[in-house]
């Protein structure tokens, strides 16, 4: 069983994780850091990560920005491979990370959905074989209390497609007027209604045929199980700087 | 057989019906109207309705706003049902269709598939319903060469589903930046590329569950098979408007 | 506030109900009835509803179809409209229900979900209008734990067709082999996979385009949502026997 | 311009290839064979291929399996690359195909399609990283008027699946009764309605997410535009076997 160390436990997302382990016989979470210091699960929960003495093989990391410094340092001490799925690391935070990943083994993620990661891969592979003759939408849907239109992943996908292929293109963020679409548009469309999770659909529509690649999101599950296989590939790292694309063996 | 006469019959759409009569023993053409008086089917063409001397069950009409006058002083004289199909009328024109109605049975939609009208219909029923605990939001599809965005048909359905509400609604047509949804907006987005005939799609998203409705147009044909019902109902009437939610037996 | 007497509490529907009456100002539980009798809520648990004395505005049933006589019994002495979401009655018990509801309003439905009802609503309307012209064909998705398929909404939803048409069908569960269509089917394909928690999508195929209804249940929270409108609904109802569609108020 | 000569003109396919070509600036198609020998296009028709005396730079087979020895011959005899759009080759023609490329150039597919190409590339590529944990469906839909299900192209996108990963599976043409899921079956589901020109769906369901990816064609014209970038592709080939996975430069 693997041994994981559960920064930010009860959190949203830590919750998750929590549960999830409950019924995996693969991994224990042997303790939790939260500031809070409650314990609502059947490990310890230390308010700092500096208090936790026993061994473990990952350090998980589902806290926020500010506790960076702590858990690298805490890694890089006691050389413990670790997951980082927290959002929001300023500059200097990102070349901290790039530094300790030099001594420790870290994944680094902002999204941990394997099938979003699986999305990106086949829009990289396919967009610059079908740009010339398809044109590229991109619609995606999420609930009506969500801030930010389009969404983080939208607009990383959105990049994935423009990276890809060896042109200027032009998100166009909505459509009212009279005005033929232009070839370099990618449209961007964000719906917003209910409580849906998320979903993010990618439209290659060419002359007689449409393409469409489309992932929904159930639950918050997807970004647990998508982390809990992180810890499962960086244990057995030495050092190194990972992500989405080392973890789907993509090259 | 029903007998009509087709003004606007080497247009597009005229083409089409032309070959949709060629294959449906139920309806027969017997003769075209066009300004170009190019004969290319099997029935004579004559450059004005006026130069028709025969006898026919249907006017069908699939020209332009400019003809209205010649195909209504027609219709009066003869005492012919007639189906008008084409968009673009002014108040004045729309004032002498209702007139002329008085004294012969006219079908007058912009908009001639049965399926739209489907949707409109339905659309009418469950907004009420639905509107207090639903956001509501359309997606419609079209080619790249549209120049209008959103779709007359767009704005059609969502005109649908505000009059049906007691609420004032706000439209709203792309979504960039940061702020949540506000209850009162209808989103309306339009989807443009490759050669996608039309699609529209309305979404009511709640707490826990969505309904779509969707409307997807295969062929110009939908159009035709239309204005083919509509024949076939105005051919019995003596007087009156009529309009699809008529022809669907919708009140 | 709503005072519901919330029967089969620490069921896993009991548990929705519960978490979403702790957060809604409308409705109160003011007690549950399970038979393992163990408080988890804020709310008194008792093992039998003949054992709770205080007063209460409805009685909603999520337990199993064991518990209708006694509920029936304690609904119809202490005249308390009940809400009945359980499902699995047998004719027996169907009859006591009518038989009950003739004193007391009882309000009896297999899905509490809303949008089905909106859906099975539409179909009853729009399935005579298309039949004739149009092929109609069901997809429903659901995990892959589910035992049963197609899922009994799905043949719900396939009975309101086939009522409100004057035709025999054929539902036709799946297609191999070299065989044309034949008019009177109804496709019903059973799609199994993951964790999906409920799609049902039914098709309107005809010449040039096709029209689509489509449901999906995010999480039970739709069934909770739906129970708790049929609680206020059937609240101010002295007797009588209601459904989804009285709820919807369609007629 | 690619001088293009074009066996099986008077087919449905060869009609959509010459009016693709009529507006096409970089194609030309100086000759047609086709058995009627009747002439309907701006170009003179043959009866055999043998009568053909002119030169050209490709042949394009729209025509049916009979006719694979003459063109073959003729191909082989006059050096000229051949793209072959025909389906039916008994086993003794594919070696025939096979023997002939190594003396001309030879292109063979099924269908024709660019996206369809993409989208067996995309799921050879993504089976083996997701079918652990993803259970996989395929849906398809066509017209009422097909004859088999499910579709050709559905069976050659299961086998591109089932030959990617390490694992036998069972096809599963549809469900009823009570049996959960395997986790080595692909459902295989065929709808059939109206006139859905054809849309083939891969559905992969995971725990708390799906993937889908989708392909939908809206007209003939997309086996004609496959057709004319294969003829484009093979022109400069001197000999050899190729197919759609050489013309999107996937190895």
């Amino acid at each position: 069983m693997l041994k994981i160390l559960l920064n930010g436990c009860n959190g949203r997302m830590g919750k998750v994780i929590s549960n999830l382990a409950a019924n995996n016989n693969s991994i224990d979470i042997i303790a939790g850091i939260d500031p809070t210091g409650i314990k609502s699960d059947n490990y310890p929960v230390y308010k700092e990560i500096s208090e936790f003495k026993d061994g473990c093989d990952v350090i998980l990391d589902f806290s926020n920005a500010n506790s960076l410094a702590a858990v690298l340092n805490f890694a890089e001490t006691n050389s413990i491979p670790t997951v980082l799925c927290t959002t929001g690391y300023n500059q200097q935070q990102l070349d901290d990370i790039k530094s300790s990943s030099e001594k420790v083994a870290i994944f680094n993620s902002s999204n941990m959905s394997i099938g979003i990661g699986i999305l990106s891969y086949m829009l990289k592979k396919i967009s610059p074989m079908l740009y010339n003759d398809f044109d590229i939408e991109i619609i995606e849907k999420h609930h009506n209390q969500k801030l930010d239109s389009p969404s983080g992943t939208a607009i990383m996908l959105a990049n994935a497609i423009e990276n890809s292929i060896d042109s200027d293109v032009e998100y166009k963020y909505g459509r009212k007027g009279m005005a033929k679409r232009a070839k370099n548009e990618i449209g961007v469309h964000a719906i917003r209604g209910g409580s849906i999770v998320g979903e993010h659909e990618i439209i290659f529509a060419g002359l007689g045929e449409t393409i469409e690649l489309k992932h929904t999101a159930l639950s918050r599950d997807v970004f647990a199980v998508g982390a809990i296989k992180a810890c499962k590939f960086i244990a057995t790292k030495h050092s190194g700087l990972f992500n989405m694309d080392d973890l789907l063996s993509i090259k």
